[in-house]
């Protein structure tokens, strides 16, 4: 392997950059300001590779509550590795009767895959036909771009499923907590949802 | 006037495309196939300056239904000349007491401008936090892309709005009608949204 | 209501962002750097609804000049809700006579929705040919991106439009002001323009 | 539910499409025209859930090969549903010693998710730089558009992973086929490659 | 070499795609409809190294005309190989004396770079500030997106330059073609633009 | 040329920024951070028509190496017009024998323009087809985004070509440095290249 050092030695010859311009990615650096693209980058001298590896998704996440459910994100807020680069992930756990409730996300489309158990999966087109189907493991299903949608279990043991996004900051808004969850007055919540709080 | 029809005829000598090419614009041809990008282009020998102006938004739309409020769409199924163009346009008509209910858009930012009477509008964060206000005539409001959003008539006289999305095709998926006006089994839709159908 | 306490209460467990992220909307913060998509991000902790409403359109621009016109921009430099949402909006004030001279943006497609009078407007296709048509109350009308386009007023009394653009900062450029109203030599304006100052 | 009638009545007053238009997707259809961004859309009419869901990532791919290692592609042209969406998914399965061999794809990132075994991964930069990790099951690793990345199984058994790109279709080159697989001059390889074909 | 012929074996059980689908790229078929995001896309079975050559520019454009000057393209229309890509390319040819007089694109970037003799470059930026220069043979400048820009031969001997544009189809409105070469009415002219004919 | 004042002055009135905002370009500012869609905009008040201009391509680049071969760039971070804007430059010069070995960029297509001599160039597609030509001064060749290209001088004399790319930061892998110039273990090369370093 006597080759390498002086073809490694030519390179800098060869194409030398004017600036320290390492512009293969953008890692996000929550210290500085962002912007419509995304988080501006880290210094590519501080990069490592753990910038791009991210470990929160091996353990599933806290499912004790209401929904029996719990989606665990891999944002570019969690995982600065995918800052400006158009994808993100996420795990999602759902208990025996859990369910991701009818929501949507700001940006990006969505896949989700099967790794366990079955779940129950659907959306609804803007005119207003559902499309829904009981997924097994392996199963890979398609959310288009801006549409609701929903996860529910099916099966008879905890369900875990990965999804991918077409955008490092998908967001979520999930339909239920976006109506009762917030501060609006009540009678505005009825008169824009023909939801009476009973 | 005299040098307009020298400067004219050199033209076709400077500058000639080798095809029927001008590319300016894409009207939509709802004969042909359509793609992700939008609309095949009507071809540019049958383009007049009627496809690039719409009447439609003249005439309030109907009102006469359970919530008091008329959306009229030019978009590009409506108005073939936006097709491709990222723009597109609609009118609001809201009776007293007129609700546009909660929806989001499934692609696309959008600018409310309120011509009569005044609204009540506002969005819902992913955070649960609301953005509301209300406006009077010649106010405007923005609605970023993907949030969930509503607009009452919050005068004494019916109210108008124009809107405008940064989309030829925004769609449009009102929150109780994608719940409840659908074929999802009713077992399912209790299950995803916590709401009872009392 | 009383769902809505709990429904709140685990929506912090179900999904939190590990870090202040609320990533739905990036309102203009001029004191800090901008790039190439627009301006950096305001904290979203300093997001006010106010942000996202803007009254600078309500009253008529200054149409005591030579052009008897006015427009009033809503840009992201005046308007910093849009900052990054593709999409921004304008008044036009036209007094009898009044003319926007023919003009192009540096960037985004434009519909013009006439409010008041009538306003003749037309733009020209590449291959010299011009799309133009006397518009009413309540016409809109579409410029694709990059054509040069003019609106004058056809009516007896002042005319009002608004109109709206595919991007936050479409940037104008008139026709008359590009050419001389700038410090370009004068014997470089006749030999690139063809036109005598006469 | 007695209120899901009438308000699934006043739905077609409130908002009715002059066109047969749910633009909500574009569901590839192969027996169209294809174009820059993608398949034309299958008629909506003949679209059904199907379409969203894809079941060819259960089964492990043929591994008997000389890299021990199959890649199963679910992308818009295996997986209708993708067509226009910017994502799109693979399975990767590597026996023991088995190695996907460095590789790009032409257009979008990827995310990797280990679901099976440690699978040693990375990419090289554009300054030589390598970022490469052992990954363990549950682990992600996100490798930036455009590099040449690998992976090898670094465990005991077989491995799995799935992978997402931000693209519907991503491509693969990857480095060995493109260089020997091909119908190059051998002179010319070695020209452009500096390997001799030892 | 003889590892070639077993590797390239392999490959086809590694990574087989169901569909004829190299989405490497789209060779524009002019005989198909188009679309917004340009043309349709030439089976792949009949793409040959010529659709991504294009010998077009070797020759002179003929400069016999008033403004002494040709811009010759190879845009997709000329050359179908950069269809869907976001790159073309044109020659441009001055006389002593030639003048590409003040023009647009519709969509993109140029850069231009001078091959002989010495072209007198300029754009006017939306605020009516002029940036010109004198430039020399392997010279190049930028001129941003939608500003109002033009180039003179301020040599002895005919000159040519190469531009590049970040677009496909950029298009291109030279200012007096636009406004003096149409068909609009004389009184429309004036009136849009504040020149008399004299 | 008496009108060019008042025009002026009218202007004021017509169309004022409330912000320092001629939002036309964004000049690179090396100083400030950067962010996915590139580098933070220089101070518009401090942008001459030399950040617009570049004079690094004129000589030809040191082809004493290996290759006999010199890429010379004019990306954004050499070129600080260009940042934003979707397109750059490069000078390429070939001894005879030179070649500019299989590479790929991160981001964007390509062009080659012959200036000088022949060069023979070439692209690698997905299936491992390889469409290559010799090229004489003049001719231009696309390479589409993604795909492994190389050129060689197949001439006798230096050749030189210059090449502009859909991105103001296209980035460059040679594969021969990624494989051999890196500090990846000897043993991992083999094994995801199958190349024995003898």
């Amino acid at each position: 392997m006597e080759m390498i050092l002086p073809i490694f030695f030519i390179f800098t010859l060869l194409f030398s950059y004017s600036q320290a311009s390492v512009v293969d990615f953008c890692v996000a650096d929550f210290t500085l300001p962002n912007g419509p693209a995304g988080y501006s980058c880290k210094n590519p001298a501080d990069v490592t590779v753990d910038d791009f590896v991210h470990y929160g998704l091996e353990a599933p996440g806290n499912t004790s509550n209401i929904i029996k459910a719990a989606v665990t994100p891999a944002f570019a807020a969690q995982f600065p590795g995918v800052n400006g680069l158009g994808i993100s992930s996420a795990r999602l756990d759902l208990e025996v009767r859990g369910v991701v409730p009818m929501h949507t996300h700001l940006d990006g489309s969505e896949i989700l895959h099967i790794t366990r158990e079955t779940i129950r999966a659907g959306f609804i087109a803007s005119d207003d036909k559902v499309y829904y189907k009981t997924l097994n493991k392996g199963n890979i299903m398609v959310f288009p771009q801006g549409l609701l949608h929903f996860q529910v279990n099916s099966g008879e043991i905890p369900a875990i499923a990965f999804v991918s996004f077409s955008s490092p900051s998908p967001g979520l808004q999930i339909l239920d907590f976006a109506l009762f969850g917030n501060d609006l007055l009540s009678e505005l919540v009825e008169k824009t949802t023909f939801l009476s709080d009973a």
